[in-house]
């Protein structure tokens, strides 16, 4: 099966899948340089929270062996500066720090230009491999709420491509295939920006997985009429209550397959646990630019200076989600489960 | 107020406009022609199912005025045979052949040349004027329905330049204007065509609306965060016992309206009912090319060879509908209501 994979360490460069030119041309960028890194990051060339932070990680490496150097504490000192660097390419993302701090440390606690290198490329392949194993426990944990046969609604792409390896909402699709059994996935396009459309199918059919695109508004016809059996989608923050922040248009999912009497599942990472956040409504909601919506393919399809509101997430609260798929295993969606959960 | 009207009949000649230019460019085709009119209509400039009957109407006007005769059997035959080729310019309208037919019947029952035109073109005439007084009986029983404030969503376009010039769901928006009644209208784009996006943003800001345009996917948080007060939608087919077919995402829309607990109004004319269909299990389901999904202004979003779902059309469930808005007054979806509308 052929999982596509966004980042790889290779011979001592970065092969970066250019997810901008998906679904039509797959192609691999090869960075050399923390600068084509920092560019990549900050033109979109790789998305997914995971991603984008092994891509950094793997972009601090390209310094350590990179940069020339007579004493350990210059080439520390150059390998901090342009990780600091890295860390401005994408001001939001959350594990982009996450990674940069870990591989932070490796640096500071290095004595020998030698052990700095080795270890920091050791370090962000480390990161990788834990990113792709949580992906399949997350997999493995949510296939046994699947049954041979199932059709599975998902939202947006929480996919191969934003991670490591198997993703977390898509990664059940890929080890249901490794052991043959037979799940079939409906994608919703995921307006504005078409996650679903360019990017879920895309992967879906690079690994030979049953999938079938509708629009997000066909939903509720498709629950009904081609009888789904689950919706399951990634998260961008869940709260302490288990309130779940994801992609604009997961929050109507929750709600229609409540109306059906279907499972609706969010699969996601302890990592996007944050109990600092009592419930969704302390979740600040970004508006995007109202040309996403009124610009597809550079036209404009609305009239010009008509308002739009652009939310680009919403929140599913916990009441409408069946269960929780980590790495630790399906928790209900309740303050105990997820405290126990961090003990 | 400037109602856009999509069919206007001028010093002999039909000025039509070119729907498939909205919401860039305003132009009315002269269509002086009969087979200038097939054309219009075949080829989408004038679409809604009124709309499209009038201009048909309109059609055979123009061939009982611009066809040479020396007798009025020999102008019969002629501005029938012309109805009958402007009946296939859109199969699937049953509004075009109702409309034709009351042409007909006056071309049948004509006796002189003069008479035939000008019964013709009065018929016609009559036809729009009884659309427009149709629109604005359902615009106003569907405005007791709202206040002043409210914050009413809609889908697809169920508006003036579909019909003579109220619409049904938008004709309440036009007659809150004119009463001075503020009313705000959150448009959902609708995929994926997108006819909320190019058409109703656009007739509604002509006439000065309040208008607000999103995605489908953000109707349950747009209900939610901008404490939407109402739903109302047209339809295409209503059954028996209230079961309303309409554009696909209409079905989402009222399963979410019932979870937020907001009323879900359809406004349509008593032409929409069907009373030989018993339910919504009995519409049938148009499936189109899943180029209009794949496709967005010529360009491919979507993998090659992608497995698409594209119904035009989804039933809103009798039990999730408040009220039918129709000319004769605001009625429960149930069979008895409908059965005493026809008695």
């Amino acid at each position: 099966m052929n999982i596509p994979q966004s980042v790889k360490w290779e011979n001592g460069t970065i092969q970066l899948l250019d997810q901008r030119k998906l679904p039509h041309v797959t192609e691999y960028l090869t960075l050399e340089t923390v600068s084509s890194v920092f560019d990549a990051i900050k033109s979109l060339a790789v998305r997914g929270a995971p991603a984008i932070g092994i891509t950094a990680a793997f972009g601090v490496a390209l310094s350590a062996l990179k940069t020339p150097a007579e004493n350990v504490q210059d080439l520390k000192e150059q390998v901090l500066i342009d990780s600091g660097y890295l860390s401005q390419s994408r001001p939001t993302a959350v594990n982009l720090f996450w990674a940069l701090n870990r591989i932070n440390e490796v640096v500071t606690r290095s004595t020998t230009i030698e052990s700095l290198r080795e270890d920091v490329v050791a370090e962000a392949l480390k990161i990788q491999a834990e990113d792709e194993a949580v992906g399949r426990l997350i997999g493995e944990h949510a296939l046994q709420l699947f049954q041979d046969g199932d059709r599975v609604m998902t939202i947006c792409n929480a996919g191969s491509i934003a991670t490591a390896k198997y993703g977390t909402a898509l990664a059940p699709f890929f080890l249901a295939k490794e052991h043959g059994i037979n799940l079939s996935v409906f994608a919703c396009e995921t307006r504005p920006v078409f996650q679903g459309a360019r990017l879920t199918t895309w992967e879906l059919i690079q690994a030979g997985i049953d999938v079938t695109l509708i629009t997000d508004s066909m939903a509720a016809h498709t629950m009904k009429t081609k009888k789904i059996s689950a919706v399951i989608t990634g998260a961008d923050r869940i709260a302490a209550n288990g309130d779940s922040a994801n992609k604009i248009g997961t929050f109507g999912l929750a709600v229609l397959a409540k109306s059906f009497g279907i499972p609706f599942y969010i699969a996601a990472p302890l990592s996007t646990f944050d109990l600092a956040t009592p419930n969704g409504e302390a979740i600040p909601i970004e508006e995007r630019d109202p040309s996403e919506i009124t610009h597809v393919n550079g036209l404009n399809i609305a009239p010009d200076g008509i308002r739009v509101f652009n939310p680009a997430f919403d929140v599913a609260p916990a009441h409408l989600i069946t269960g929780i798929v980590t790495e630790k295993g399906v928790i209900k969606p309740n303050e105990q489960a997820i405290a126990a959960l961090f003990q």
